[in-house]
């Protein structure tokens, strides 16, 4: 199993979350974290003169799935997120060892 | 040495931290996230008809601990955090290469 | 990759913040967290009493490195976020297994 960790415009929760829905995902987690730095080798600019967007709202989706729902889940997240502009934001992929329902104590991917 | 992350209702929050604390544990992070989803082939009803229980609060605790006390950990936070109602919650473990105190520079399982 | 999460106080922020940029990092997140337990075996005392610091508010960084920026990372955030005294936080590194830039696509280290 794999934990995504999607950093994404609040912009396109809603649209992620019914791309995840209908990709068969039935749980996620989600929460506002700040941004900071946002790729300063493509500095946003204006009028000109480089702009530091300094710190910037985003959401961050966090969902255990499958190793075989990885490459799915990683291309509708990306794709629905994408604006093609700066801070479209990022998927962090980690192993997960163990996954526990606590309502029943299933463990592993009989509790995805 | 492995993370715990384990989102459970706020309302079993006092107990697991009681629970955990019984357990040795010294330290842990906790904060407010929102789920969604919540397991729909166990739909809630409500006069019989299917309920999107839609975003719902929760806490997010996270722990460091040493391999060997995994397991209790797991089944600590498991069976006090459950009430056996939908939306008790998951337990995500992964594994941690290394773990730093900050304040005396002690790394891995010295500073747990 | 490594995703170095940091537990650190706010009042150290901005110090991190610049040391970081100055190490070349350049995005991060982070939010507030609370934290609970603060390292019973070293209780802080109020005119001799033991004194539970309870839950205090600390600021969690996350941000993704390269391997070989990994010790450098976590030597300047240690050392940056460092008083001396209990409840400085603690450094948390896991293995990112794969890392995306939603806006382009990109994988890898080639998004960092």
């Amino acid at each position: 199993m794999k934990k995504v960790e999607a950093i994404i415009r609040s912009s396109k929760f809603e649209d992620v979350k019914e791309a995840l829905e209908e990709s068969g995902i039935r749980f996620f987690t989600f929460l506002e974290v700040k941004g900071h730095g946002m790729e300063k080798n493509d500095e946003i600019t204006y009028r000109g003169v480089p702009y530091d967007s300094g710190y910037i709202p985003r959401l961050k989706l966090e969902v255990v799935v499958k190793d075989k729902q990885l490459n799915q889940v990683i291309d509708t997240i990306s794709s629905t997120a994408r604006t093609g502009k700066i801070g479209d934001g990022k998927i962090i992929v980690t192993t997960v060892e163990t996954f526990i329902r606590v309502r029943t104590g299933e463990s592993a991917e009989a509790a995805l």
